[in-house]
């Protein structure tokens, strides 16, 4: 059980209050680092147990650095997965009627988020770029500016008053985080969990990522993400970033990880983990003729035509 | 070890030549069936302990009623395959010169295999059907006919005089027969097996076939033989007959069976058994990264994932 | 029009059966070959106008020497299929008991097609293997056999009388025959149409015939048939015939054949020509987003991009 | 010919070197926008003939701004693409030792990837993120801060002295710009283009994409970037962003668009425009048997089967 927790800081971000949903780094020991691969860095040389990074936004996208990361230096594995719903707000030192704001501080990324909202809402107001949400937060607080695009955690930290709250144009707007270990035997499966995968392929695009595709397929794997980056090498030669439904222990999937080992250039697993859902949903369900039970009475059948049985 | 071995018959035919090409059927007890059903029919009730049929020839193609046969009644296994080089001669009763042969019996198959050599060596002769290569020899032998087209083994069961050797169109045509047994433990692996499947597949048929093949290619496979038989219930529905290289006790094709078993209606396992070869030849080398060593490769590192070793 | 008609003889068979249900050759001159090829030559040399050979039978499979005489010598187009219902009777001299038949000719593939019938109904008869089904019906003329195994055709044609009908095994059994023409302009489509091809394939099997599959998977052609046959040249190499949904003006066979003509070793256009239904049945659908309506509106939407428009 | 150009400002970075590059806008009229969509705006308004903007970087990858802007609003066509060496240079208000460095202005990304440079060279100064690279020259100009990291346009426009040239740890990076303007026919072939598109695809990830691909592969197409990006509106729906090589006016791609348009929810072309090749470089070759004279021939071949010639 980790118990030093390193993240993306700084403090009062959404990072924070996604670790903070994690009982074990509720009590444990919480350090912020000032960049990914400082807080991965953190996991890797030991001064942390685990280290929360964003991995991907549903509205962002990918996080590159997080990506580039995990293909490089020692591995690490990933071993929890915490989904967070992105909320905005409109904080100020003081309350005040929307009419009277003439300046907003806001990260890039927030107030393209909150474009619309601000059209309509404050078209007067000058949108003043910082560089991240809790930034935006304190330059409120010290009145640098009359208001700031900040998550509801930068609100209490900075003894701001909420002006609007869910001011996101997109209100489902999700952020998915990674937990970060030293790699170690997965946890066991719970029955709906996720595999995370990079796989480098080799020459042309077209025909290796069809035969990537088809070692899923052929066994009934579920994806349920890709995300290509380029390897930094030359513009054209591609890692993908996979999220396949299952886990490492089951034959399904380790008979499709066996598949891709064989065909790809490299394989790095990054670990099997619970799925996590905002909601109550069912776990994905395998094609016809490729559940578990029928991977389970074709192994069966070899079985006994081996045997003469 | 096989004692009493059926054929099908009659004496004097190629299917008997190629079953004395077998150490214990030239010692033990060989009976003539008069079809390949009844051939089978002595396997499985016992009266024999193996049954020597044609499979197929490289000019005539495959022999419907075995594949039939394989595919309906109770289960039977290829144990051995024996390839037969085909040779045909023209025998009669005394020697004479070809220009004096005015009537030649022949079944019809055998006379086709040899339509250009007659047309430029006995262009007057009549060429009257009847139903057997065996039977031909005897109507040449009773004066019925001038002459037969049949196989050296009909010549000295008949006492029959060569006219002409060699008489085929084509020289390199080859018979396969399969010996079945009754369902047992196949033998084990030599490095130079096929394995022989039926596959019944559902619906439409480029996409069920398209997913057949997918699942052996993905293995790196070898198909060496591909038949496809209507199922007898209406046009359109077949059974497709494979042979593969490989062993049903080998990693890769026991994977690329069991991926079968998931998504075809019905896989009858006929059997696995050594490659006959009547010239030395190399066994068909897996595709680059689908060796057999590169199967053991990634189960091991399959398992180091599952262990965190 | 064809105004000559060469079929596969004797008369009083199936063949000649089929060919006088087309109106043009029940006015015209119909005259019976020895055999397949010597009808296809009739149609080579110009002796005859249109010939009709059997194709394949539900129950007994492809025809070889028909689809061997397709792919060899020079090109010859199918303009039409006819599709017959095998009806088999037992005919006899006189009328007679089941109960005192003690001998019945058959041609091989008859007798086996009704094998079930003659056990249950005639278990003591001898059943004597002849020629043709025509060759059959001559001999229980003759009274040189007490019953034959025919076609209806055979009974009036030797005048015989009928002991039993619809004898066969499997009610359903249905014959295709092709009428063949030298090469030309084909008919125009009528909306449910077939084309016949033979595909010669590369090298390893399972890479290309998957590629002549996915050839025809991506335009969304339907296959209704698919039949091997070795090329003759040595076990392992294969010509296909594929009978595909539609007519070679349509755009989307079009371009599948164009795909097959680029990746195949040779493709060979055997027709298209009008589907031969039994029973009224609507034509096979398109995949959703296949349909030839699809087809249109691709093309308009790629010309639009090439003009800016 | 476009002569008023908008580009992702402020002036002074490496968009505004891009745009340089290009003779028409070395003599037109160039305007810094705040951003890419206010780039993008001016020309769908018609303020500005084009806009440069920046697409991907070998390093950093796609930029997501720019790839989300392409598949909202109204189409937008690339007429050309700018490669452009990424070069970095350490610059400050006068000559000094880099050992008397205390403070960096940079922007994340150009901090980032220069990361080891710094470590090796300036261990002990602190690097400050500002908002741009050119906002980093800026902050060097006035003294804010000892030196900053900049593109060497940076250098001239602020009168900056260059400590330290080419400080990239990846010597190769190079970015990718788009030249945009409102829709219009592609400019004719010159036999080294490419063509990009933006493909949404239906529900299940393996299958859609696997069809996607098979479109292309099936055409011989050359796919030389594929870039996923949420289509925010859950995790796990993506559009991909695809470069083929090619021109939309050859019949191969114009064959695949058409094959995409039918199975995929929807396909935006962006546009069919020159290679831009840094140093000489053949053009991707068709596979074999997949080449323009292959598609010239084999639409040829089917023109005779269709005639009956």
């Amino acid at each position: 059980m980790p118990v030093r927790f390193a993240y993306l800081g700084p403090e009062g971000t959404f990072t924070e209050a996604a670790l903070r949903t994690i009982p074990a780094a509720e009590q444990g020991e919480r350090t912020p680092a000032r960049s990914v691969p400082e807080a991965l860095e953190a996991v890797r040389s030991g001064t942390a147990d685990a280290a929360l990074v964003p991995l991907e936004n549903s509205v962002g996208g990918a996080v590159p650095v997080t990506l580039d990361e995990l293909i490089t230096g020692s591995p690490l594995m990933i071993t929890r997965e915490v989904l967070l719903p992105v909320e905005f707000v409109l904080g100020a030192r003081t309350a005040a009627p929307l009419a009277a704001i003439r300046s907003i501080a806001a990260h890039p990324q927030a107030s393209a988020q909150c474009r619309r909202w601000l059209q309509a809402n404050v078209p007067d107001a000058v949108v003043v770029d910082v560089l991240s949400n809790a930034a935006a937060a304190i330059s409120a607080a010290t009145g640098e500016y009359d208001a700031a695009i900040c998550a509801p955690i930068g609100v209490g930290r900075n003894g701001l008053t909420v002006l609007a709250e869910k001011i996101a144009d997109r209100a489902e707007a999700v952020t998915r985080f990674a937990l970060l270990t030293r790699p170690g035997p997965p946890a066991a499966p719970t029955g709906d969990d996720v595999t995370s995968l990079a796989v480098s392929i080799r020459h042309d695009q077209v025909g290796a990522l069809l035969a990537v595709l088809t070692e899923l397929a052929v066994r009934g794997i579920n994806l349920s993400r890709i995300e290509s980056r380029p390897t930094g090498e030359q513009l054209g030669t591609y890692v993908f970033f996979l999220d396949c439904t299952g886990h490492v222990a089951e034959p399904r999937l380790g008979e499709a990880l066996q598949g891709l080992r064989r065909i790809c250039a490299e394989v790095r697993f990054l670990g099997s983990y619970p799925k996590h859902r905002l909601q109550p949903e069912a776990p994905v369900a395998a094609p016809p003729g490729l559940s578990d039970d029928d991977f389970a009475d074709s192994a069966a059948w070899l079985e006994r035509l081996r045997s003469g049985g």
